[in-house]
């Protein structure tokens, strides 16, 4: 059976080596080109590929339950909703077209459906029911404990039994590329004994990874943890852009609200689980051993390289302020999505669930500015002399995310977004 | 101009003195009848209005821009987007045809458009993009902070600033009469160490309501208070199910989760705001003051009498456990809204958000089992003779509501739900 994930795999279209899109990858995404209406499309090198003008010129002809405008939509649900053997079949088909042993015969043909990604707009990719955050990084949940709460006992009693979550805003989530307006709201600061009202002082970022379920579940049915990977569709970088001092303020007790729901952004792209299946890793050492439910030996862990960079207004080139790595990650994809799903909760194709802040253990994969400057009292030196404690108007950040192994790279693209004041 | 919301306006329909559904009232919803697709609908008296055999009849004639199919529709989302302006007409135009002074010209028709309540079966009426849920009645703020906190600072500092809210799970709404299974999960029994696993033992109602936004805003966009009203389509009843010792376990710091999102429960109408612009009465007063961005001079207080009952499997008719107020509630629906949208959270037509539980001063209004049976110290004695701290499997919980004012009475049908085990 052809393999896209093999190494051997070589395309006729010229992929950089430090290219996110190799052949092996062939993420999905929305686009838009000119005035024509949005349509799904894959990526390979520089070029978008447009999967409706692949399947006009008959290449998926083989797959069967591929309806005919299937592509032409301006999100990517329906298309996952058609289940993982068919959207497997895409990218198999995908592949062979774009393979070496394919040349000339499809290259000739190559201008009808590559477009260079210079040229097309990305779109949201998905259109999402319910967004969920996690927290399932050890190092950021200890920092954020020892610096909020008590050094000595920065974990919560529950965290090592739950992946501990939170349900987010759906309705704000945009792509890469949108600003982000500086949210206004109320804090408390030390100098007032009353709450003030204001655009936020301590806006920040999250770098995070989410993924995207691919299969609906009804009501009262709980995913068991050797399942899970049948219920999600792909991963994608999220940045989950928080105001600490709103935040800090209105919290207790039922969690971030204002603090988180003015703006999340995601990358366009969504890598499916079986392009990240070369890059799986051993899973973390759990102790306490978790409750059965969220015990299996199956891999869930993934080894995939994270960069944020902040470009600030009097800088020519971006800056790398933190690098991290999924692997870091205490629970897994497979234990949030069987505990997501343990009391009977339904999720739906499209729903989105975000890892939670992906901080490593040295100071400079921290995957926020509220730890990379440790509250306030480390600020950060940038490379135009100026210093950052967080995030100020003119400021861009821009998440990036790739796994290799084998001389083989499958990337994420980028999530991006500058702050703006309205 | 015609007044729908007259004392003096009369049906040509029988309507009940205790009805619901009176001519002030038309609500909307969604219903099945046989094996037709879904429509929407209103109510009055014992009977639904197939809103689609009323407009094919023209009726709705002088109303402009209402697309052909409008009440075709699984949801009411696509009506309520059309905009205050053009749904007020068609209240208005309905109470026109059913008012007394059209007998006996409409009711020799009235089989084409009138169907006995009975023989529908309602659908969920929303397609509900984003689920929030405040928590904004100082009682039952008060009762809780009592029970698991410090009676002496029962009250977070941050609540008399904020109508506290987060967001909960938009998937599990569900509509009256659906079947609640009772959720598993971790929690923390005192007998053991660890955390264990199984069915929630502390399975709770929450009596709220909840207003479902009618007008979409963009991203950055606040909705300054005086505005609100024009973003508010209307309300409804709300069951807030949640598994407590789930609850107690998981929600720190981020919040109710699974202890909350494997079930809300809806009522099946939406009575819309104008309905109720009768039966508003002064504001609580607040003090503090909130900050300006909360304050407004315009009444977004109302009467609304709630009652919650139970039916066990050995009762042969429901025990009213509950009876509060909608007025009691420290935070207006209006502040809420304005409280969401200030950090610039767009909202979408048919967003959800829920009030908080509703808990009066006195034993008898608390809007939940933990309240009325004070965290399981004081079990309620029920008319067959068992005892409730929580609900036991075959318990049904029914919230009702109405409003009642000279004479008229304005209400919302009911919010029920039965607790089966899988």
């Amino acid at each position: 059976m052809y393999q896209v994930n093999s190494p051997n795999n070589r395309s006729w279209v010229e992929v950089a080596d430090d290219s996110d899109f190799s052949i092996q990858n062939l993420p999905f995404g929305v686009f838009e080109y000119e005035k024509y209406p949005a349509r799904l499309c894959s990526a390979i090198g520089n070029y978008i590929i447009d999967l409706h003008e692949v399947k006009k010129m008959g290449y998926f002809n083989s797959i069967k339950e591929l309806p005919n405008n299937i592509f032409l939509d301006d999100n990517l649900n329906s298309f996952i909703g058609l289940g993982k053997n068919t959207t497997n079949q895409v990218r198999t088909e995908l592949s062979k077209l774009l393979n070496v042993t394919n040349y000339p015969n499809s290259v000739e043909k190559s201008h009808l459906f590559l477009v260079p990604q210079s040229s097309v707009t990305m779109l949201l990719p998905i259109k999402i029911g319910d967004y969920t955050d996690f927290y399932s990084s050890r190092e950021h949940a200890t920092n954020v404990g020892t610096m909020f709460r008590d050094p000595a006992n920065a974990l919560l009693p529950n965290w090592l039994h739950i992946p501990v979550g939170y349900h987010g805003r759906a309705s704000s989530v945009v792509v890469s590329e949108t600003p982000i307006i500086r949210p206004n709201g109320q804090m408390k600061i030390a100098s007032s004994e009353n709450p003030v009202f204001g655009p936020t002082k301590q806006l920040d970022f999250e770098l995070e990874m989410a993924f995207i379920v691919g299969k609906n579940t009804t009501l009262g049915q709980a995913i068991p943890i050797e399942k899970t990977e049948e219920f999600i569709f792909g991963v994608t970088l999220l940045n989950d852009w928080s105001a600490r001092d709103i935040q800090a303020w209105e919290y207790v007790p039922l969690g971030p609200f204002l603090g988180k729901n003015f703006a999340t952004t995601i990358s366009p792209w969504i890598v499916t689980l079986e392009a990240l299946e070369p890059f799986k890793v051993e899973n973390p050492t759990q102790e306490p051993t978790p409750l059965p439910y969220l015990q299996t030996s199956n891999i869930g862990s993934y080894d995939i390289q994270l960069t944020v960079d902040i470009q600030t207004v009097s800088m020519e080139k971006s800056q790398t302020i933190c690098r991290s790595n999924f692997k870091t990650m205490y629970w897994t994809m497979q234990q949030q999505l069987a505990h997501h799903t343990v009391n009977g909760c339904n999720v739906r194709v499209g729903d989105l669930c975000g890892s939670g802040t992906i901080s490593g253990k040295t100071p400079d994969s921290y995957g926020s500015m509220l730890e990379l400057a440790w509250k306030g009292t480390k600020p950060i030196l940038l490379n135009d002399g100026s210093q950052r404690s967080f995030l100020q108007d003119g400021d861009t950040i821009t998440l990036n995310g790739y796994a290799e192994k084998n001389g083989i790279r499958v990337g994420f693209g980028t999530a991006n977004g500058k702050i703006i004041s309205k």
